[in-house]
Parts: C-alpha cells; sequence; structure tokens
C-alpha cells in the first residue's frame, strides 16, 4: 500500500528543532516512495534541478530533454569521521582521472568513503514550492516558485525581475548537537554541460560559489562556507587549496562544531546570456534583469528569506483542505514539472511565453497549452493571451479540406500544432510535428488545434472578462466557427456537428487527435467521440463570447452545430449505453473515458446551463455520465490496479487527461469518487514513483503504468482542476 | 605493413575528371588504414568537424574534450534506387522515434535502407587542408586552414577575419555519368548538442542550409539543393515538404541527373556569441566579424575557391619533398588536431591565443607551448609572443623552495602550468593543474615551466629579431635566470647547474615534469636529466640573450649555470656510456631517450656553437649521441613493432616528443634514421590508426599502442620540426 500520509507529527525532527512550517501543500513519504526525481525550476528559465532519484539520474540543466544526469552531493562527515554519508543522488563508481593517469584511480587520498544512505534511512516532505530531505542529523530543502508570473503590464519590473530570477533556494541543516568531533557537510554536483569546466568563484562579494562556465552556480552566502572543484568529493575536502582545478565536481562545504546545529543557506543559480532562439530570435526575459550569474547569486540570497516565504505562500493556495494525499503528491509533482518546462522569452519588442513539451520540446504545443490553461489563468492569464496571440498572428494557416471520398473544398483558419521546437521557432503557418500523408503520429492536428485556441480564448475572456482582448479578436473567433462549421462540412445541410473533412494538408492521409500514440480509439480526429465533445463544447462556449462580441450570425451558427452534435452524440449511443470511440467506424472496438473529456470547457467557462442535466443538452450530459459510468469499469478502462485506463484498447494511459477527467466526473458529472476513486488515486501517484520512472519527474504517458513517452512533462496541471471550487 | 603511399596514379578518378590538385602534403590511404577520426578545424574557434572514424563518432562540436559523437551523412542513391550508399560515418541502428511512439520504429516509409560502404571500398586522400574520401562514383572533400593567423597590428581587419572565419568547406561530387536513372545524393549531420533543436535555414539570402540552435549548420549555395530535418536521412529525403520540424537529422540534398556529373558546395559553420570564458571574461574574435552563423555562412560559401585555394598553399608549404610518407601522414594529422584546439578571444581590450590541451582543455598548458612553440613560430610568431605575455602578466608567481633536507629558501619568479580548463581562466598566478602535497601527476611544474617560459622568449626573440619585446622582457628574463640558478641551489657555491630545490608550493610534496604520467624515470623534476639538458639549453640560450639585453652580469651566469650542468652531466654517465634517468637516484633504472630533447632549444635559437661536437659544449653533445645511441635499441627504448619508447621502463609513449626526438637525433646528432627509423615512422603511423585509437584524431600518450590519455591533441606539431632546414 501506497505510503503517503498528511504532514502529522514529524517523526524525523528531533525534540529542540523549530517545527516546520506545514503548508497543506506538503505530503511526507518514507523509504523507497521518496526515492523518485522532481523538477525544482525557477519560472520561465527552461531550467531544472532535477533531484530525487538514485545514482547519477538528476542534477541542473538548461534547456534539456531530460534530467542531466549527473550527480548531485549532499552529504555530511558521519559522526565517527569514518565515512561520509550523502543522499543517494550520485554514481559512487565514476572516477574521472583515469584520462590522466591510470595509476591515480583507487590510489586513496579522496579521505574517507562516500556511502550513499539507503532508501530506508530517508523521509522526505514534498510540496509544490518545498521538497525536504531528512536522513538522521542532515536535512537538505530545496525551495521554487510554483508558475506565477506578474504581468509587465501591470507589475513593477522588480516584481517582474523576483518573478523570474533563474534560481532556486536551497538549505542544508546538520544536527551535531550531540556530536563530539566537528564534521564537515557539504553540497555539490558534477557540471554536466559539455562546453565548459567547472570552477570556484572568487570575487563574487561576499558570495562563495562554484560554477560551470557562465551557466550554473551553486553559491552561499553563509559564514565559513568553502569551495572546491575537484575530480572527488573527499579530494575536494582534503585539499587545503580548496582546489580551483581540474575535474568536473565543483562542492561547497562547511565545519560544523561539536556540539552545534549549523543551517548553510544556498542558491542553485542559472543564467544563459544573448540571443537564444532562431526562426523568432529571442533571449531570455530574465537576461534583462540579471546581466550574469553573479548578479541572479546576489538577488538570490539577498532576498533569500522573502522569496522563500512568496513561494510558501503561493504553493500553500495549490492545495485544498480536503485534497487525498496522492491528489496532493500528484499536484506538486505536476506544477513541478510545468515550471521546469517554462520559458519567458525576450523577442526585441515583445514578451514571449513558451510552454516547453516536457523530453520533446515543442514550442506551446497547442493541445498542451489548453489543458495548462486552467493553471495559468489561475495565476498568470496574460500568458494564456500571449500564446493566443502568437498563435494568431505567426501560427494560424488557412487550408482547403477533403472528404472521405477525395472532394476538396475550402476550408478556414486553422492553428499549427506547435510554433516549432527545441529552441527553433518554425516559419510562420508551420508546425514542427505535422507531416503529410499519415495517419497516425505527426499527421496533421487542424481541427484539434482549432478547438484547442477557441476553447482557450473562450476560458481566458470568460475567467478574465477581457473584453478588449475578445473584441480584438472578434472577427478570428467568427472566423474560427465559421472554419469548425466547415470541417464538420462545407454543405450546412449536411452537418451533423462532428468533424466530418480533413485538412487537405494531410494529403492521402486523415487528421489525427492530440492521442496521437494511442490506438484508433482515440487516434483518429474525424468520427472521434472525443472530438465530437470538445467539438460541442467550443460551440457551446463560442456562442456566448460571440454574442457578446455582437456577432450575432456567429452565435446563432454557434448554437446551431451544438444542437447538431448533441443529437449526433446522443443518437450513437449503443444498446449497452455506451458511446462508440470513434462514431462512424463500427470496426474500432475501443470505448474511451476522454468521451466525457469536453464537458470541462463550459463548466470552466461559466456556460454551466449546458451542463445541467434538465436543460438544453441534459440529454448529452446525462449519456456521457452514463457512458462513463458503463465504462469505468473493471476489464474496461480500469487497470488491475484500479489506475484509469483512458481507452479500453490501449494499454497507454495518460495522467494529465485522467485528471482532467477525474474532474469532470466528480465536479460535473457528480459522481463520487468513492473507494476505487481512492484507489485509482494511489495506483496514479504509484506509476510515478516506480523506480522504472523515476528518473523521469512528472510523466504523462504510462503504458501499464510505465512512462515510455511524454516524460518530464507540463502537462499534469490539468490536476489543478481538483481544487475548482463547486459550482 | 603499413598501406600509406604518396599520391600517384590517380586509380579512383575516372578518366574525364580533372585531375586534382596534388599538394605533396597529401597522402593516399586505402582500406582500413583510411579508417581513423581527423580534425577539420577553423583557426580559433576551438571547434571541430571530426570526421573518417567508423560510426557515430565524429560530427561537429565546439569546445569539446572530444568528438561530438555524431553521425556525419554522406552519401548517394544506389544505380538501382534500391538503397543508399553512405560512407559509414553513421549508427545504422539508432532511431529516436521510438521515444513518440514506440510502433513507429521499424514501421518503414524511409524508403530504401542505408548501407555503410565497407573500409575496403573507400580511398582517402589526406593533407594539412584537404581530406578526400571517394568510393565508387561518390567523392567527397573537406577543406580547412593549417592554422596561421595574421597579425592584426600589421594585417587588414579583412586578411584576419578570413583567416578566423569559423567555418570548414565541402565538397560533394557524383559521377552518374553512366548511371540511367536520377539519384539522390546528400551531406547531413546529428546535431550532438542538448541544448537545442536542429532546423532548417529559411530565408538566408540564397543559401540552403540546415543548422543546430545558433551553434552549428551546414549550407549550399548550389543550385538545385535542398534542405530537411527529421528522424531519418530516408525520411527526409521522402517528405515532399522538406521536413522543418522533429529529429536530429539535418540534411542537405540534391538530385544527381542521369548521365551528369553533379558537384555540390557546402560549408559546416560554427558560432558561439558572446563571453565564453569565466575569470578572464573574454569573446570568440572570430564573432567581432561575423556576427552570427549567417554572416559566417555567407562568407565560407561567398569565398569558397579563394579560401580554398590559400588553404591548398599554406598546406602545401607544410611539407618537404623527401618527407616519408608515414610523416607526411603524422604531421597533417596533427596539425589538424591542433587547429581544433586553437582558441582566438578577445577580452574588449585584447586578443589572447589560446591552445586547449585536447581532452584536458588545459589554457595554454606551458609545458605544450613549448612544444608547439616551432609550429607557431613558421607562420605566426605574434601568438608566441601573446602567451608569454600573459603568463607574465597574470600566470606568474613568486615562491619559497625547499631542500630535500627540508631547508627553506627564498625561491624567485615562476610561471604557472596551464592558465585555467575548459574556458575558466585561473586565479592570477594560479594553474588548474597544479595541486600540493604530491610526487606525481597534478604535482607542479614550477622548474619545467620556468625553462618553458624562459626557452620560448628565447626561441621567439632568435626567430623574429623582436628586439623591442626582449628589451621590454629584459627585467623578467633576467629574473628568470636568477631564479633557475637559485632552484639549483640558492647558495652558488653548492651549484651544479641542475635543479635541486622544488618550489615550497608542493608541501611535503616534490615537482614534476611534463611526463607527469610517465614512471619515476621521467616524472620527478628534481635531478631529472631529462630537465637537467632542458636547463643546460635554457643557461645557454639565455647567455647571449641577455647579453644582448645589456645583462652582461646575467650572461656571465648563463654560462656559468651552463658549465656547471654540463660538467654534472657529463660526469654522471655510467660505464656503459648511458645517463641515468635521474641524476641523484640509482634506484631509477629507466633509460630515456628525452635526455637528448633540450639540444633542439639551441639549435631552434640559432646558438648552434653550443652544438657543436668540438666546441665548448662538445663532450655533452657526444655524451648525449653515445647515449641515445646505446637505449634506441631493441629491448630498451624500442618497442617490439620498432616504435620509440621514451623511457626503457615505461610503455607510456608520447608521439610529439618522438618526433622531437627524432629531429633532435638526425638534424642535431647527425643519426641517420635507416631502415629502423622507417619502421619507426610506420609503427608510429599505425598507432595513431588503430581502430581502437581512431575515434580520438591526433592522441599523443601511447601505451603499448594504445591512446589511454592525451587524446584528441594538439601537441603534435612537434613534428613541424621535420621540415627545418639542415644548418
Amino acid at each position: 500500500m501506497l505510503d503517503i500520509q498528511r504532514v502529522g507529527p514529524d517523526r524525523a525532527r528531533p525534540a529542540d528543532e523549530p517545527p516546520h512550517e506545514r503548508p497543506d501543500d506538503v505530503v511526507e513519504l518514507v523509504g523507497p516512495d521518496a526515492i523518485f526525481n522532481a523538477h525544482h525550476s525557477p519560472v520561465g528559465a527552461f531550467a531544472s534541478v532535477t533531484l530525487g532519484a538514485t545514482g547519477a539520474q538528476g542534477g541542473l540543466g538548461i534547456g534539456l530533454e531530460g534530467p542531466a544526469g549527473a550527480d548531485v552531493f549532499i552529504g555530511v562527515e558521519s559522526v565517527d569521521g569514518d565515512r561520509f554519508d550523502l543522499l543517494p543522488f550520485f554514481d559512487p563508481g565514476a572516477d574521472d582521472r583515469a584520462r590522466y593517469d591510470a595509476h591515480l584511480v583507487g590510489a586513496g587520498g579522496d579521505g574517507p568513503p562516500l556511502r550513499p544512505v539507503p532508501a530506508e534511512a530517508i523521509t522526505r516532505e514534498f510540496g509544490a514550492s518545498r521538497d525536504t530531505w531528512r536522513s538522521a542529523d542532515l536535512t537538505f530543502s530545496l525551495f521554487s516558485p510554483v508558475g506565477a508570473v506578474p504581468d509587465p503590464d501591470v507589475h513593477t519590473e522588480r516584481e517582474v525581475a523576483d518573478a523570474l530570477l533563474p534560481a532556486v533556494l536551497a538549505e542544508l541543516t546538520i544536527d551535531n548537537t550531540t556530536g563530539h568531533r566537528p564534521r564537515r557537510a557539504f553540497v555539490g554536483y558534477t557540471g554536466a554541460a559539455v562546453d565548459a569546466a567547472m570552477w570556484r568563484v572568487d570575487g563574487w562579494d561576499g558570495l562563495v560559489g562554484v560554477a560551470q562556465g557562465r551557466a550554473t552556480a551553486l553559491v552561499s552566502d553563509s559564514t565559513d562556507v568553502h569551495g572546491g572543484v575537484g575530480f572527488s568529493v573527499g579530494g575536494i575536502l582534503a585539499d587545503a587549496e580548496g582546489g580551483a582545478g581540474l575535474g568536473r565536481i565543483g562542492l561547497l562545504w562547511t565545519m560544523v562544531p561539536a556540539g552545534a546545529r549549523r543551517t548553510v543557506r544556498l542558491a542553485f543559480c542559472f543564467h544563459q546570456p544573448g540571443l537564444v532562439t532562431t526562426g523568432i530570435e529571442a533571449s531570455y526575459a530574465y537576461a534583462r534583469h540579471f546581466p550574469g550569474l553573479r548578479d541572479v547569486a546576489a538577488r538570490a540570497l539577498g532576498d533569500f528569506e522573502a522569496l522563500r516565504g512568496r513561494w510558501a505562500v503561493d504553493a500553500a493556495a495549490l492545495t485544498a483542505p480536503d485534497l487525498s494525499e496522492p491528489r496532493r503528491f500528484q499536484l506538486a509533482h505536476a506544477v513541478r514539472s510545468y515550471v521546469g518546462c517554462t520559458q519567458l522569452l525576450d523577442d526585441g519588442d515583445a514578451l514571449r511565453w513558451v510552454v516547453n513539451e516536457g523530453e520533446y520540446r515543442m514550442i506551446n504545443t497547442l493541445d498542451l497549452a489548453v489543458d495548462q490553461v486552467f493553471f495559468e489563468l489561475r495565476h498568470s492569464p496574460w500568458l494564456v493571451r500571449n500564446v493566443l496571440d502568437a498563435f494568431a498572428e505567426r501560427y494560424r494557416y488557412d487550408d482547403e479540406i477533403h472528404a472521405p471520398d477525395g472532394r476538396i473544398a475550402p476550408g478556414g483558419v486553422a492553428f499549427t500544432h506547435d510554433m516549432g521546437v527545441g529552441n527553433a521557432f518554425a516559419p510562420p503557418g508551420r508546425s514542427a510535428y505535422e507531416r503529410p500523408r499519415l495517419r497516425g503520429c505527426f499527421s496533421y492536428m487542424a481541427h484539434e488545434e482549432l478547438l484547442n485556441w477557441t476553447l482557450c480564448a473562450a476560458l481566458y475572456v470568460a475567467r478574465t472578462g477581457d473584453h478588449r482582448w475578445r473584441d480584438s479578436r472578434a472577427e478570428l473567433l467568427g472566423a474560427a466557427l465559421e472554419s469548425l462549421a466547415r470541417r464538420d462540412d462545407p454543405e450546412p445541410a449536411h452537418r451533423t456537428g462532428v468533424m466530418g473533412w480533413d485538412t487537405a494538408r494531410t494529403g492521402d492521409g486523415w487528421e489525427i487527435t492530440t492521442y496521437d500514440s494511442l490506438d484508433p480509439s482515440l487516434g483518429r480526429a474525424r468520427g472521434s467521440v472525443y472530438l465530437a465533445v470538445k467539438s460541442w463544447a467550443a460551440y457551446v462556449c463560442l456562442g456566448p463570447l460571440l454574442a457578446a462580441a455582437g456577432n450575432a450570425p456567429g452565435a446563432a451558427l454557434a448554437a446551431e452545430q451544438a444542437r447538431r452534435c448533441a443529437r449526433t452524440l446522443v443518437a450513437a449511443v449503443r444498446p449497452d449505453g455506451v458511446l462508440p470511440a470513434v462514431l462512424d467506424d463500427p470496426s474500432v472496438r475501443g470505448r474511451v473515458v476522454p468521451a466525457i473529456e469536453g464537458l470541462v470547457y463550459p463548466w470552466f467557462a461559466g456556460v454551466t446551463d449546458a451542463l445541467d442535466p434538465a436543460g438544453e443538452y441534459g440529454e448529452l450530459v446525462v449519456v456521457l455520465r452514463r457512458h462513463l459510468d458503463a465504462v469505468l469499469v473493471p476489464g474496461m478502462c480500469l487497470f488491475d490496479d484500479g489506475g484509469w485506463r483512458l481507452s479500453s484498447s490501449s494499454g497507454n494511459s495518460w495522467l494529465s487527461k485522467i485528471y482532467l477527467a477525474q474532474f469532470v466526473a466528480e465536479s460535473i458529472l457528480g459522481r463520487s469518487p468513492g473507494e476505487a476513486g481512492r484507489v485509482a488515486d494511489e495506483a496514479h501517484a504509484r506509476w510515478l514513483r516506480d523506480p522504472r520512472n523515476a528518473r523521469w519527474a512528472w510523466s504523462d504517458q504510462m503504458h501499464d503504468g510505465l512512462a515510455l513517452g511524454s516524460r518530464y512533462y507540463p502537462r499534469g496541471v490539468t490536476a489543478v482542476l481538483w481544487l475548482e471550487p463547486p459550482r
């Protein structure tokens, strides 16, 4: 059984230690359950201190597809001085000295051995901002922000700079109150970048530090802290000069006197100056405020308490009193991975918000944006507008469409899947992902992304009341509606409310949905029940939006399409009360949970009458509830461990979408999770901490519980829906 | 036997092909002998297109410790179109698509398979500038500069910019004159950097290209060339849109019509903007002339013929009519690796020349500088002055010294081993390498480096006649002499001419020599016969230099020390005519070739009367010749394959020092190489091309022929001594 408990009496804390803050977002994990990587990241820096899995699996990275895969050394000399005890986040076997002289390896001189403490001796308190490990008399915490970005049109430059500070704070405490000899304690890391060496920072006023090149640093302003660079932790600690030379390890260390308890304040700092992207040439927005690592270090340590306090408050807002521990854990974990993927760029004229798609690094993948919108609208709705505008201005296109029988017709406005990949912005109207002549992964998502842009826009306007923006985009919103309707069928008389035509960009292929790597139950766009309900949601949300923008004919069309779609869906119900996954292809036998996904949008946009079982679309809502009840049973859409299976015909299930569906099921369809829900939540949390998945922080695609794709991923912030107050 | 032949009738060239230039520096290698990595590098950009070993072992890199380890794709569709034939510089098994959807791997759609052509089908013409591979009707050449850097105080900005252009040129020719169908031909690479994606260059006027981030690009200005980015070569060639999306491969391709012969011009471009170093903050000097990759690409292709022609002329000057093929091969290979390690920086005030120490990347290691000085003084003596000044201004220190019995005395001026490592300049007076309390690798090299600075200065002045610089450094030169003498013994009456005191920075350790990873026969500095002869050389060179600078007492002291040293050495000869490796430690049984190394300096500085067997130091010269004759025999300083063993007691032998010793043996000691010399040269060349070493381009440290250290290394340009005209 899962060993997650709300933080209660602190078993690991000695009696004389002051009590920790216990924000409700923090869960306590013990032993092997505590051993998994998580992101610890600044906002908008696409940077991470990834930490928590055993071995050299974490480390510091900027712009990477996964963890740096490098050591982080956190440890203390044992009471007897016969060894160093370290949290197990390093590779005890690596030795770079063989390249210089094979005789140096194992030749001694490194002092006592390094012992990774066993998982059983570790307790971890894991929240969205604070992540604390305790082992015996060692306590190490990382503190990081939870994703808010103040709107620079509204907030002061200083407020913006503070929010963008590319640093993560840390604190090491050693309790040597019962010790009889002084003990060395240390924090350090192996530089993972390949183009520059580690070096000891000298001359950053008042600070001690080690750095790799101009990109990463670990600094402290505590007294009696020393820095060193070398081949081994022991070698650095033994070197009277501190070491400022060869070797990939940078270490800060201090001596903890006998009978004393010492806390060292630290900051992990990131910096990448100058232009970092192509296609659109842009720099990190933080570089305007912090010209280099030194500036980052000074601010991080200078404002340590204020920053940590602010982040704790933000993190505490990311929970709810009745949120279960497995959900608390997953939400905090997902928020971390989201923050680690974020990038705020400055193209010289304007700021550009980017969420990189985890290990794939696609820029602002629009089918992820529509999932992340719930999170972003809580803190920083201007980011949603920023991305919508970028799509509207550069990543839209007008296409032709084709029917399954090959007829071609004018299509309408569409949006690309993404804006490029890995700091390379794609040319206008092109994505990195989409390619022609395919019927699976890498095909076009014209309909999916048209819905996503429209829904993000509707949610943005609904949550912010930004009517000026709505009106400035009224024409595009109208064109989007028209395009959706034409993709149903260019001939109004033939419309069903459901997508029937593919973009001609697919050539002899067809469009897919965001569920690109699932089986045909969710992959194909045309006739997809998932996309159909989402289309209904878009029509339902567009109606009032267009009406408010003065587009009465558009509002009428939207309403008509919504009705058509609902009718089509209700008519598609099988005798067993279940909706087929693909409305027009009985050969697809899978049954899918995401049929209900679309219901979230009217809810979030406040168009709640559309969700009233007694209202205009009540029949559809009831059908969807019945569908869910029918599929969410063992042998269909539940795994053996009780976790949710998005499609009965695929072992590939996506946590971000499970979170979303859980919210719809509980808060919109009124389905009480009960014991099965508790078991499911625990299964989902367990998947993330499976040792086979532990390297990848938060991952989305789980194949029978194994993270084989969409790892190190931002999308899980759909979990923030769990915090939505009931309506 | 080694299959190296001077380029004779070109077996691979069809009759109608125009004859190639055949500069004498080019050797032809056939089959497995052709399969090894070499650098192809701009000057001063610390960048390389490393190419030639099988598999994903080469690729494009900036500032790395070794090859990027990535694919380079060079190939052509087969005559029948049933496959693509590629030079074998890629990994046929890699497929990144599994991360997106496991079903995509092996699902087809990539067109015909890629076949690496077997080594047996490859002929390579290998010179210092041109490197050409031929296989059937495919010919691929890379062109790169050979290391000259015009003095910016003398040459125009344009001349300097041209020399620093961070690009390597390439040409692909496909002979389809007998073909009956059009065939696709291509060149591409897998992006090895981890922080940015590959992208297709659009909108660089007139050019087609692919790039990774802002750092590397492959471009062409030939007509009908197309660019694409994707997961596989076949996929890119099959994609009508050319691909500008996911995948790590960037490819340029063209169609060669039936009956035609086509040549495509290409350039591999590098760029790293902004500050790239720490300690001293500096940028690449080229960045002043070329703001970005686009500028590099435009110049490289715009000046293609002029650049190629200039480099060919420079390369032709790097040979001699009577230079054997193994030496021709080794010289060209060494020059390439040297160039790949070079870095010209701009700190805002001044240019700074850096040679990075190969896989170790130490900055301007002074014991390498003294070996590279022979090469640098040919083309660009200002680089030697630049490094001497940098040591004089920042990397000198004054120390205390200690005797073996523990007495302490003031020392004098000394120089650090290096200026830092991996773009991190060390603090003033500190190296990255040296550490206290050691008696082997990583100990101090105060005496070694003091000699090296002094000898570089003497050679610089002798070869340039730069008396203004000599006079500006007269005080330091005098102090260096004084320091050398004090390290013999602070008390003049006790001096022997040989180092007797270690720098007190060693603590309870002792100094070592540049031969840090060899055994005690060459490792320890004090009493080292190698260092003793080198000290004699320094005294011999300093005498006339100080006299000319008006320091008559210094000149007298230098002469006195030289005589003392010669006397000590001559007295140390054993009954068998051999000098011990360590004069004062009979327990060291090894016998060493580098005893003769120091003779090169008086020769190169023009102090040739010191080398006259009938002159003042004739006895020493004769002793050294007898020593060499005695040790250069099987079972002592020859390996079983006839290669030279620097120390009879170590299997670790260094090619750079062998080259130097060969020059001393032949040109100074008058020893004819004969058949044994031919066998040795072939053995040395074979070491470099051993498949186990082939990844590392030119390597220095050979352990029984295996490159275990000092790989990817600049030091081999001592081979340029082979070109010195006889005196």
